[in-house]
């Protein structure tokens, strides 16, 4: 369907939202209008809010989250266990990993996957850094969180060679069949890695 | 959860987009993350494009539309009809209308439909400068196409009402099957209206 808009300033909005993932003509449009309807202070609260974390945020030095200072408030906190790192893809592993409250150590955020097919190599990605970090030799373990798809894999095999040279330990978070899944509906692979990683009954 | 920002920057920009109709916490996140995987210059080209139509968006005087000019491309435009006017709630619906090729004649943009239950009366709408516009007795016939549902039902009873002392024809747009809808799963109140005016076989 060939859209026409009755405004240019209208369209120019609509173009603008309809750019971000997911996010349709239709749904852009049913968003601008929603702001358009806002007082002008709330409007600007919202560009204001996009623009400032634009222009001022900051990634933490040493495990490259985003954060409002240098150093990140995880890497700067007191308690946690800087022994043990968590290897995750992004910001959001970071926060679903921390919602969990059953880690304590720190994080090193990658900036995505080893993705061949959009033009990601490990260079691209935070792996040196956290080659760096391991041979300072404070590390003991490092503990792989990535996806469980190919990419994910991938890297996880990539940081495990780079890193094999280290005396250091490297696991990986378990796969196996999700808290309240039905057995009957889980997939073949999944299955069989539950069964081969069997764990004592407690 | 609840969820913990690394960043007091990033938790408003989520904030601000979850604050849009549809939008929860997590496609926030993802939709500023991408925002934040751009350059700043589209960034701000984002910002800009809302910005400037909150500041610099016009109404049609004549049928409140959204529009660039004082009187939008529509009301000035020379083949259109003027004596038929499409009474629509929103921008939405003129640009479906439109997108028909089917109707040639003018708009007039409610704004909304009258629904008490969210505290919009009559004189919330553009319903008074519907009057005033058929007062004028240019227009010959005032075309209702509101949403069929009992807002839309109550809004164009209530437009009937007021137009009802003008000499002027009122029509309603035909409700019935869509095209491409298989009669078995046709609701009953539809399938019945679609009986009760069915038109001659051409």
């Amino acid at each position: 369907m060939q859209i026409s808009y009755p405004s240019a300033l209208l369209e120019e909005a609509v173009q603008a939202f309809s750019r971000l993932p997911g996010i349709g003509k239709k749904t852009a449009l049913r968003l601008v209008l929603h702001l358009l309807k806002q007082e002008e202070d709330q409007v600007e609260g919202f560009c204001q809010a996009i623009s400032k974390l634009k222009k001022e945020v900051k990634y933490c030095k040493v495990c490259h989250n985003i954060s409002d200072s240098d150093i990140c408030s995880i890497c700067s906190h007191p308690q946690r266990d800087a022994q043990c790192v968590c290897v995750v893809e992004n910001v959001r592993e970071v926060m679903a990993v921390e919602a969990t409250n059953q880690f304590h150590g720190l994080y090193h955020v990658l900036g995505g996957l080893i993705a061949p097919m959009d033009g990601v190599g490990p260079n691209d990605l935070e792996i040196n850094s956290l080659v760096e970090r391991v041979a300072e030799g404070c590390i003991k373990e490092v503990i792989l969180a990535l996806s469980a798809t190919s990419e994910g894999d991938a890297t996880a095999f990539y940081i495990f060679r780079k890193l094999s040279a280290f005396p250091v330990k490297i696991s990986v978070i378990a796969r196996g069949i999700s808290v309240g899944d039905e057995l009957e509906y889980a997939d073949e692979v999944t299955l069989g890695r539950s069964i081969l990683n069997r764990t004592p009954f407690k």
